[in-house]
Formats: C-alpha cells, structure tokens, sequence
C-alpha cells in the first residue's frame, strides 16, 4: 500500500478520480453505438461505461495516481455492471494506477471475512484467485471490530488497504456521526477506534493500511481528526461537486502535505459537459480538469 | 411487502432461512461431480451454490416463508458466486417464497440511489429491469438518512422493505451501537430513527416497509426496542449458531406474535453435518431442522 502513497509522492498529486458513470454522463454518439449493438439493455449500459472509463483512464494515468470506482454505480446494472466494474479494474492495474474499491462493505466476522475476498482474494483447493483486485477498498464500521479484524488480516497478507468511515461528506451524516458524547462525537470515537485498530497494520512511511473516509465538506473537523490520528491516511471525498475546494483542505494533510488522497467524480469524469469546446472528447476535459485540481490542491 | 407477513401467518412459521454457503459446507459428491465438470475453480463452487440452495429450497418451501442469502458469502467467488445469488433468487421466488437479500449497503445520497435497484429495479430508455429481484434487503444506517430516502422511495413505489441495521447479533455491536448518551445508545437513537422514517412507508397490516435488524443475542435490548417500535418489523439474526433461542425471543414479537423474522443459517443448511443419519442428504436435514425450529418458536 505505500506504493500509492509513492505514487502521489512522484506526481505531485494526491487526486484519485472517482469513475462512478451514470448512462446520463454517456456521450450521446456512445450511447447510439452501444445500443445500437447491443440492444437497449444493461449489457450495452456495462459496455459504454467500460469505453468510457478506458477513455477516462488513458487521459489521467501519467498525471493521476489512483482510481476510485463506485461500486453501486455498477450494481444497478446487475452482472453486466459488475463486468464493467471488474474490466475497469484490471484496465486501471495494468495501467499501474491504484485501485479504490468504493464498495462500503461491513458484515459481522465470519460474513466480513468473505467480503475481505475483495483485497485478499479467495482460496479454491489450495489454489488463489484474485477474482476483484481492487487494492483499497471502503469499509463501513457499525458493526465493531469483529467486522473489521479479517479486514485486517488481508491488508497485512497482501499488502492492501482500507479506509473506514468516519465522517462522511454527505449533509445527513450528522444525523448519527455527530452525535456528542462525553464532548465526543460519535465519528471522533470510530477515528480513535481506527487509529488504535491501524497500529496492528503500519505500512514503511509513517502511515498505517487501516485509513479513514473524511469528507471535504467538513474542514474543521478533517484538521481536528488530523491531530488526532497522525497515521491515519485519509480517503477524502466531497471536494468539487459536493462543495469542498483546495484551500479547505489544508489542514487535513500532515506537516509534509501528505497524508490525504482527495477524490473528485463527476467534476472530472463529466468536465465535457461543462465546456461546449469539448464536444464529446470525455479525455481530454478530464484531463483538463484532473490539472486544475491538481493545481488547486498544490498549497 | 404485507405478502411475507400474511405467509408467516398462514404457515405459522416466523423463520427464514439463511442461505449463506461456503465451500466447506458443500457435500463431498457435490463437490467432486462439480470440480470434475467444471475445474476447480469459482465456476464449479458457483454451481455448488445453485444446486445446494435448490435442493434447501425445495425441502422447506412449504413450511418456511422466506430465504436470505447473503451476499458476501457469493461476492467471495467474484462473479460466478453472484451469478449464483441471482439464480438463488429468482428460484426461491418463482417457488412464492420471500427473498431478503442480506446486502447491507449504504452510502451518500445519490449512490444510495443507485443501490436502491436492488429492490426498485433499473430503468434503461424507458424500459424497466428488475435485475436483482430482492423483496427485502438490508441496510447500513451510519450515513443518515440522505442515504436511506432513496431507499424509503424504492419501497414506496414497488411494496418492497429494508431492515435497516439497528443492534447487530455480534459480540462487537457494543463497541459502537452501545455507547450511552443521555443515558441513550446509539442503537436506540438509531431505532427512534428507524421508526421515524418508517412512518413514509406503512403497510396495511400495521408495521412499515422501512424494519429494523434486531440480534437474537440480545433478550433486554430486543423486549426493549419492540416497545419502542411498536410499527416496525424485526429482522433477527443470531438464533441458534450464534447462542440465541425461541425463549430468548418472546419479548421480541408483538401481543399478536407478530412483528419478527428470525434468521436461522448454519442450524438448517447445514444441519445433514450433525448427524450421521442424515449421510449427504442436505434437504432432508435442513427440513427436520426448520420444523425444530418452528416448533422452538412456538411459545
């Protein structure tokens, strides 16, 4: 996992692109081409978000360190969305791009081991299949520890990560996060669970693979948590079209500016539609704006 | 979603049975006629599941109303394994038996809308798919509720239901759900939102679409919440493996003795490895199983 970290090192950019497509984002040309094909089904929904991920991928991959897909976004093309999520995967790989599976799974133990499959891979009469690959992904702890220790152990076999939630960006996640006790809230007790959880898995620069979900849109409370879980790498999503910008970011990086990968979705993936000058050429807005952002986020 | 409370009224039987195998569970012919046709490989254990579940569902579905597999136990064979959740589904329903998918998803606003197809279908230029087919699926509360309105939605328009997670079964559901404030827990903060949000989707039998899981593993907590609750509908995991029993559940079904679902996995599919008698005779043994099971929660 401290390849990633690496990665963001070497580019200067600590950006991860979410590739959560929606076939309202599909170019109308690609649309056409696909239904036209494949008939107007999920198969050819599967088909055009893999072309446009590849598109996507192949405009960011020397200047972007990681990807992040959003699984549900997939699933609600059923089997033909989880093809497209896996293809998007392994593309991104091959690409050396690191891969975060945003797929918030939590279970109880027995039941959390077999989700760990998604990092850890799965065992058939002594024989391993790494049927998902992702190298991150999210994990969602209201279930305590025993839902999240065979997460643990598959980061530490295979050296891949998690991040758990923490404080999400979304406005209602004060509803249960925010609750105050004993002048805590609720999310600053799960970060001290997940710092004390990810000392049992520390990588080699300071940072440990048990990372934490802390949304953009909460300043005060991502420097706050910083202070707090100093080797905790944060996921940090929200920036962009949820209302997070560069400069609220600051305190959510350590003193070296590292510390943090900040996701942005469709404030990339959909640029073209920004920008009539685009036409449908999805790469090259994305790579426009995957340059902004990271102009923004160099303070 | 009344249909599965009228069913558990006419067969007198509040269970559903968790289908959730492993490869270890698997009988030996099974697993030997299955790698011999198709390797071994998460193709051949794809097929084990199919033809494991069917023959469970086929030896209980007059005496148990409803099946829940869950998901984690197929999404460890990647996408053979959720090619067998699906047609694990679609038998269990065509034989009229309720399917609760075991999925416990969760996220922001607009991806929870997307997971929302599990149980409200996906829409592709107009023309509907119900790619998933759950009646029923479970939930995860800790983004609030931005991220379960798409959800209340979904129940609304197609009478389906969510059980979202209150007080888990397992020993760390404390760590979390327990924390005490103003002399509440979380889980009970959590239930008074549950209930709350229930109220956008009531049945006609006096319990909502939007229920609750409540652990079997916990008497004082399940007597607790039922008053607290008295429109929502429980789902309860941890009978039998994980130490719950009938008695221990009194509290939890309403003056009628309605109001819960109580999950039994392991105790029935894989009850034939108990005892001899039953050599690898899968059904027959989940049957006598469920009959114990359904006269143990007769009180």
């Amino acid at each position: 996992m401290d390849s990633l970290l690496k990665k963001i090192d070497v580019m200067k950019n600590p950006t991860v692109v979410g590739l959560d497509p929606t076939l309202e984002m599909m170019p109308a040309s690609m649309k056409a081409e696909m239904f036209e094909k494949y008939g107007k089904n999920p198969e050819a929904v599967g088909k055009m978000f893999i072309k446009f991920n590849k598109e996507i991928i192949d405009s960011v991959e020397d200047i972007v360190p990681a990807v992040k897909p959003q699984i549900a976004m997939y699933e609600k093309y059923g089997i033909e969305g989880i093809k497209a999520y896996l293809e998007t995967i392994e593309y991104a790989s091959k690409k050396g791009m690191a891969v975060i599976g945003d797929i918030k799974r939590g279970d109880i133990s027995s039941t959390a081991a077999a989700y760990a499959a998604h990092i850890g891979g799965t065992e058939i009469e002594g024989q391993a299949f790494d049927l998902w690959k992702e190298d991150w992904i999210t994990v969602n702890p209201y279930l305590g520890i025993d839902g999240i220790q065979p997460f643990i152990d598959e980061c530490n076999k295979k050296d891949r990560g998690v991040f758990i939630l923490v404080k999400t960006s979304n406005p209602s996640s004060s509803q249960l996060q925010d609750i105050l006790v004993n002048e805590k809230t609720i999310y600053e007790r799960v970060a001290e669970l997940v710092a004390e959880w990810g000392m049992q898995s520390m990588g080699t620069m300071g940072y440990s693979r048990i990372g934490a979900v802390v949304g953009a849109t909460h300043k005060e409370q991502g420097e706050k948590l910083r202070k707090m879980m100093p080797h905790t790498f944060f996921l940090v999503p929200g920036y962009g079209a949820q209302g997070g910008t560069g400069t609220d970011l600051e305190g959510f990086f350590d003193k070296d500016k590292r510390g943090c990968i900040v996701n942005s979705s469709r404030g990339i993936i959909a640029a073209y539609k920004k920008n009539d000058k685009y036409g449908e050429n999805v790469g090259e807005a994305a790579r426009d704006a995957a340059l902004a952002m990271k102009a923004d986020l160099q303070y």
